[in-house]
Parts: C-alpha cells; sequence; structure tokens
C-alpha cells in the first residue's frame, strides 16, 4: 500500500514546488534550505526534513539543486502530466474559475463547460467549449477529463456529480454549499466559502 | 491572555453550530453526542470533548439542550452580532461572492462593492452599492466594515488591501494569488483555488 502524507505535508511541498519552478525560471540552480524556508514561510529544519524525506538530498554548504528538487516533487504531486478539467456551472463562479491564471499555469487545464442554460451551449468561452448539462457522460470519457469542478446551485450539486462520477471522473472539487456523496474510489474536495469568512470570524475574535 | 484554538478545532465547532441551528428550525430540542458526531462527521468522543470543553454540558442520558450549544458556540464563534464585509472587485467572482447563498445565511452581510471600472461604479447589484475603489478609505468606516474581500487580480491586490488596512478593516479574506503583507493587527486568510485543485491530484495520485 502507498505511504500517505498529511494534508499540512502535502500543502508545504506545494509550495516548495511552485517556489523551486519561479526560481528555475530566474535561473538559479541551488537554494539553501534557510533561503527556501524564509521563501515559503516554513522553518529550515521542516525544509530540510520534508525534501530528505521525499528523497531530495541538498549538499552540505551549497544547498539543494533546483531541478533536482522539482523532478522529485513534480512526480509526487502528480504533476508529470497535465491533469483535464471539465467545469460543471458556468455561472459568475464558473466563469472566474474558467479565466482563473494560475490553473493552467499549475498545470490544470478546463477542457469542456457543461451548463444547462440554452444561451451558453454550443458557444466558446476563452477557447473553451459549453456542451449541454445532460452530455457530460459522453463528452468527458472522449476529452479524457479526470477532474470535474462543480459550481452549480446547491439543489443540483449531487445530480450533476453523479453524471461525472458514471463518466469516469476520479476528483471532484465541489464549491456547492452541500455536502456531496461519492464513491469510495471517487475524491472529493470542498471548498467552502463561508467556512472561510467564519474561520476569519474567530481570529478577529482572538481564537485563532 | 485568551485561550487559542486550533483550526481543526474551529471548523469543528462551525459545524455543530450549523447542526445545531438546522436542528433548532426543524423544532429539535435535544440531541446526543452520537447524533451530532453522524451529522458532522465526526466521533461521538470528539464531539463530548469538544462541547464539555467550551461549557456545552450535556444530560446523560438525554443529550444536549441544541439551545445550549447554539448559545455557547455562537459567542465562540463570533456570531452573536452581524458582521459587515466590503467587497472589492466586482468581476466574475465578486459577483459570485456578492451572490453567495450562505454569507448572508451565517452572519456576513455585504453592504459595500468597490471596482475601478466606470460601467460599475454607482450602480447597485442585488442591493449592494458599487462605489469608486478610491472611496474605500471614506466609505469603509462610515459603514463600519470590518472584514474585506480582495477578489482583484494580483498585481492590484497589495494596494486594495493596504486600502482597507488604512480604512480600519480588521480580517481580510483574500482571494488573489499573491501572498498579501499585512500588519500583525490586521488578519488574513487566503483562499488559493489552485491549491485545492493540487490537493485533489494528490488524492488521486493516492498520496493523501
Amino acid at each position: 500500500m502507498q505511504r500517505k502524507l498529511s494534508i499540512g505535508t502535502v500543502e508545504r511541498l506545494i509550495h516548495y514546488y511552485r517556489c523551486v519552478e519561479e526560481l528555475i525560471i530566474e535561473g538559479q540552480t541551488c537554494i539553501s534550505s534557510e533561503e527556501l524556508a524564509e521563501k515559503t514561510g516554513y522553518t529550515p529544519a521542516q525544509v530540510r526534513k520534508d525534501l530528505t524525506w521525499h528523497g531530495a538530498l541538498g549538499v552540505p554548504g551549497k544547498g539543494y539543486a533546483t531541478d533536482v528538487v522539482q523532478q522529485v516533487l513534480r512526480k509526487l504531486l502528480g504533476k508529470h502530466r497535465p491533469r483535464l478539467v471539465g467545469l460543471v456551472g458556468v455561472g459568475h463562479l464558473g466563469l472566474a474559475l474558467l479565466r482563473h491564471p494560475d490553473f493552467h499555469k499549475h498545470g490544470f487545464h478546463i477542457v469542456a463547460g457543461f451548463d444547462k442554460e440554452l444561451t451558453k451551449i454550443g458557444h466558446s468561452i476563452d477557447g473553451v467549449y459549453i456542451y449541454d448539462v445532460s452530455q457530460i457522460e459522453k463528452v468527458c470519457p472522449l476529452l479524457k477529463i479526470e477532474m470535474g469542478l462543480v459550481a452549480v446551485p446547491p439543489l443540483e450539486a449531487q445530480k450533476v456529480s453523479d453524471a461525472l462520477i458514471r463518466a469516469g471522473v476520479l476528483g471532484i472539487l465541489n464549491f456547492a454549499a452541500v455536502r456531496l456523496s461519492v464513491p469510495s474510489h471517487v475524491h472529493l474536495e470542498n471548498v467552502d466559502l463561508s467556512i472561510e469568512l467564519e474561520k476569519l470570524s474567530c481570529r478577529i475574535e482572538g481564537w485563532l
């Protein structure tokens, strides 16, 4: 069985990866754990522990080769191949997701949109074709879509998720404020924006 | 000094609160730790520990009075008074936030929008007036806004945050994919949607 990582570890690895990616673009070939720690907001000891544990070894006095760190983390984070994504719900949130400047940069490509509104179906938005929501099961396997973004109203979210799952999608990022039920082989992440506001509220109250 | 809670604890308390709030609307006056655990996805032992620790005492064999749990958690989560929120950036993401069905329900009221586009300034959207972004420092104190949503492009995010901070805002929820610098008395939460996709990707790879 594959070793599991904690959410905290994964978040740190993502930040290291993004950092070395930028450094490589800037032409930097080496980075010390202190510098990587400062840029990502963790401690040098944590950086060293994480990188050593995952097989990126540093050279004493020189640091870590940025391309080695990139290579090790790329595989681990599943970034060695592009991820094809389907977007269900092309309302304001859907459009914001479609135009998110970072998705493409980080290897996530929205290759199809789905909506039930006739005014949207059959049009392309920023190069992404919008299909009728009833076509999810047909289109996703054809386009090899493996992740779905659910940006529809709460009452419709389970229905479109079921269609995505029947279409073979392996991961769903759900923005609807409703708890979805998915089979065990499908991975689900929920983005609940009002929870983020609640956390901020607790910080203001001094509890966090 | 005020006792601090972990992010995990705060998330659990938010879910308990939302659950008992719904139960109260449905007329349920009592709930067992087992039932609350089942509805929120935690263990009964965790529920009992959390509620006891925060002063909501159950009655053996009967469970917890829903109104007592609500009262205890309401104060703790800062929900005893409405939170007035200013939205900076009324693009697609901003509009999705403005129309988010849950913000109002959970006590967060967007009372002003700010944008730099002349076609938006001076209009009301769903009852929320849109001001020129240059008016942040003037409008926020007048409307007693204490939280800001930053939904502008990355390059503009620091500038509008600085204006919100000068306007006396205590908490910022940042949607721009950029690290903001804020003084220590201001609380910052970042929502990085591409990180959520990365996590989902790691789940598909079997690391999470």
